[in-house]
C-alpha cells in the first residue's frame, strides 16, 4: 500500500513520554504527572447532570455548525470575558479546537501555502498543517520577547499567521497592543490571521485578550478543553468573519458532519458553571505559585513569565543539550513525568523542558520534592 | 479575508431540504421524514446506561487510537459478523467514519492525487477529497449493475478508489466475488482501495460481505451510527492494514488527539446490545416491505434492488428532468420530505430521488398514504 508523503508526520513526543509513565505505574511505581496538558478535574457537575438528563432523547446529529443555543451561549461568553457583541451566527461549534484547525486551514488556504508560527509552539499547529499539504514557517522566538513573534518577525511570503496567546507551552500571553500590531503587519502582508485563544480564562492576573478586540478579520479558535475541563469532550468552537460563514459551514457539513452531540448538551451547561471553572483555575494560582517559588531554587530558574495556562517552559541548556534523555532521566530516577521541549521547537527544544501544573496541589508539592531530591544528588 | 480554492465545496442538498421542512413545521404542518439518513431511535438502552453509570470519572483524553477494550470489542464484531480473526492493533477508533475518510486520505494519498468512486454515493467523499486537494474521479453506474462499479470501469490513471457497500443512496450489495474482483483489478493498476461498510449490520436477506474477506490491503471504514443508531455521538472505526498503524496513528494524534471519549464509553456498552439493535432493523425490515409493495403502485417503478441500508433510489426519469423542483413539490403538496438524487449523482440526479425509511413504521406508512394522494391528484 502507497503512503503518502504528507501522511509522515511528526509524533507528539509527549505521547512517548506518557506512554512511558504509564508502563512504570504499570510496574507499579507511583509517578507524579507533570507532562499532561489536561486538568485531572472531570467536567463540571452541571455539565454532566445535563447530559444525564439529556440521555433519555436521541442524541441525532445537529446542524454542521451546532445546537442554536449552544452557540448563542458562546456569544455571550464574549461579553463577559471581552465585552464584545458577537453575532452568534458567526460561532462555529467544532469537534475540539483540533476540528477547528482543520476547518479553518482548509477553508483559508490551498495546497502549497505557507503558515508561519511562533517557535516554540503546540505541535499539532505544524502537523495538521503537513498533513493538509500546507508549508508550515518557524518564526523563532525570544525569550526577551516572552517567546511571542513581534511584527517585524512575520515572513513576507507566507499565506498565513497563527498567533497563540497564552501560549502553549510558554503560557505568555499577548497584550491587546501586541495583538493590534501582529494583526496590522499580517492584513499588510496579506496573511489570514488564526487566534488561538484555547487558554482564556486560566489567568493569574495579567488578563487576557481576544484579537477579536482588535479585528474582525481573523478566524478565533477556542474550547471547553481547559478553562471548563472538558477535553475528552471534543467540544471546542471558532469565531469566524461574517462573509466566511457559509464557506465553512459546507466544508463542517462534509469533514465532520456535526460536533458530538451529547458533548455539545454538556458544553452548554457548563456555560453556568463559572464557579467551579473559577474553583479550579483557584487551585491552577496555587500550584502556579508553589511551582514560581520552588523551580528556581531547585535549578530551573530560566523561566518566561507563565502568565496564563498551566504550563512553564524553562531553558535547562545549562543542564543539558538533550532535553529527551533529560527527560528520561527525570522520569527514571525522580518519577517525575515532564515533556521535552522538543514537541515544540524541534530545534532548541533539544535544551528546554516543559512543566504542566494542571494536577491537585498535594502531586504538584510532592513532584516538586521529587524534583528538587533528584537535581540535589546530581 | 482570502478564501481558498478548495474550501468551496458544494452544500449538501439533503440540508437545505431539511431546513425546508423544519420551517413547514415551524409553520405548524406536519412533515413525514424520508429525507433523513440517520434512524430516530436513540443509541442502545445498555449504551446510555453504561454512560451514566461513567459521568462521575473525569472522561479525559484517550489514547489517540482509542480505548484498547473498544479496538479489542470491534475486532470481535469481525469474528462475529464475518468470521474473520482480525488484529485488534488494526482497530482505529475515529470521530465518526468522516474521521475515519480525513485520516485514510491523508494517510493514502497527496494533493493533486485522484480518486475514484461510484456515481450516484455519498456525497461526501467528494467533498472532502476537494477540501483536501484531492481529485474526486466520478465513475458513473448503471442500474443493471445495481449501481455499483464493474472491474472494467475503474480508471487506469487514479491512485485511489472508494466502494461503498450496501451504497448510499442505493441500498444495493457487493457480493463477495465482486470486492474480489474490485480490489484485485484496482491492486493490479495500483490504487489505494477504501471501503465504507457503514451500513453493514442493515441486512435484509442478501448477507454483506466485508473488503476484509478477500484482501487485507484496504482501509475499511464503519461506524457505530447506524446498525447501533448513535449518529450524533459521532464514533466510528477504521480496519488499517499494519504497516500504517504508525501514520495513521501520529496523524490522529495530530488531528483529532482522540474520538470523544463519553462516545467511547457508548460504544464499548453497544458492542453487547445486539438485541435492541436487531429489533430496530425490524422496523426497519418492514419498512422496506411497505416501501417496496406500495412505491411501484404509487409510481416509483425504477428502483434498484434496496438489499441493505435503510434507502431505495428511484429513476424518476419519466416523471421529471428537475428532482429539485419535484422534491420541493413534493413537500409542499403532500408534506413529505425526500432528497433529490443531485447530491448522490451530479448529472444524472437531476431524474432520481432518494426515500430513507429508518423513521417508525406508522409515519412510513403515513407518508406512503400521502405520496399516493399526490402522484393520484398529478
Amino acid at each position: 500500500m502507497r503512503q503518502s508523503r504528507r501522511g509522515q508526520v511528526d509524533p507528539f513526543i509527549v505521547m512517548d513520554v506518557m506512554e512511558s509513565a504509564r508502563r512504570a505505574e504499570a510496574a507499579g511505581r507511583h509517578i507524579v504527572h507533570m507532562e499532561v496538558g489536561q486538568p485531572s478535574t472531570p467536567a463540571p457537575r452541571g455539565a454532566r447532570r445535563a447530559l444525564a438528563a439529556a440521555l433519555e432523547q436521541p442524541l441525532g446529529y445537529t446542524v454542521a455548525l451546532g445546537l442554536p443555543e449552544l452557540r448563542r451561549g458562546i456569544a455571550g461568553l464574549y461579553r463577559r470575558w471581552y465585552g464584545i457583541e458577537l453575532n452568534p451566527d458567526r460561532v462555529v461549534v467544532t469537534p475540539g479546537s483540533s476540528g477547528a484547525f482543520i476547518l479553518a486551514f482548509s477553508a483559508l488556504f490551498d495546497a502549497g501555502d505557507r503558515v508561519a508560527l511562533g517557535e516554540p509552539g503546540y505541535p499539532s499547529y505544524r502537523q495538521i498543517l503537513r498533513a493538509l499539504s500546507l508549508d508550515p514557517v518557524g518564526i523563532p522566538t525570544r525569550v526577551e520577547d516572552r517567546y511571542q513573534p513581534r511584527p517585524q518577525d512575520l515572513p513576507i511570503d507566507a499565506q498565513g499567521l497563527i498567533l497563540a496567546s497564552p501560549g502553549n507551552p510558554s503560557g505568555t500571553v499577548l497584550r491587546r497592543e501586541e495583538l493590534a500590531a501582529l494583526t496590522a503587519r499580517a492584513a499588510e502582508l496579506g496573511m489570514n490571521v488564526i487566534s488561538d485563544e484555547i487558554y482564556h480564562g486560566l489567568d493569574y492576573g495579567a488578563g487576557f485578550h481576544s484579537a477579536l478586540e482588535v479585528t474582525d478579520d481573523a478566524f478565533v479558535i477556542n474550547s471547553f478543553s481547559k478553562y471548563f475541563s472538558m477535553t475528552g469532550w471534543r467540544v471546542g468552537w471558532m469565531v469566524v468573519p461574517e462573509t466566511m460563514i457559509r464557506t465553512v459551514e459546507r466544508i463542517a457539513q462534509n469533514m465532520f458532519i456535526c460536533p458530538p452531540h451529547a458533548s455539545q448538551v454538556a458544553a452548554l451547561a457548563a456555560l453556568d458553571c463559572f464557579q467551579e471553572a473559577d474553583a479550579n483555575l483557584a487551585v491552577y494560582a496555587e500550584n502556579r505559585r508553589l511551582m514560581l517559588e520552588r523551580l528556581p531554587q531547585i535549578g530551573f530558574s530560566r523561566i518566561a513569565p507563565p502568565e496564563g495556562a498551566f504550563y512553564i517552559y524553562a531553558d535547562v541548556s545549562d543542564l543539558t543539550k538533550d532535553s529527551l534523555g533529560f527527560a528520561a532521566e527525570i522520569l527514571e530516577k525522580a518519577g517525575v513525568a515532564v515533556t521535552p521541549g522538543l514537541d515544540f521547537d524541534p530545534v532548541r527544544g533539544a535544551r528546554t523542558l516543559r512543566f504542566s501544573y494542571a494536577r491537585a496541589t498535594a502531586e504538584i508539592a510532592e513532584g516538586l520534592d521529587r524534583l528538587a531530591a533528584f537535581m540535589a544528588a546530581r
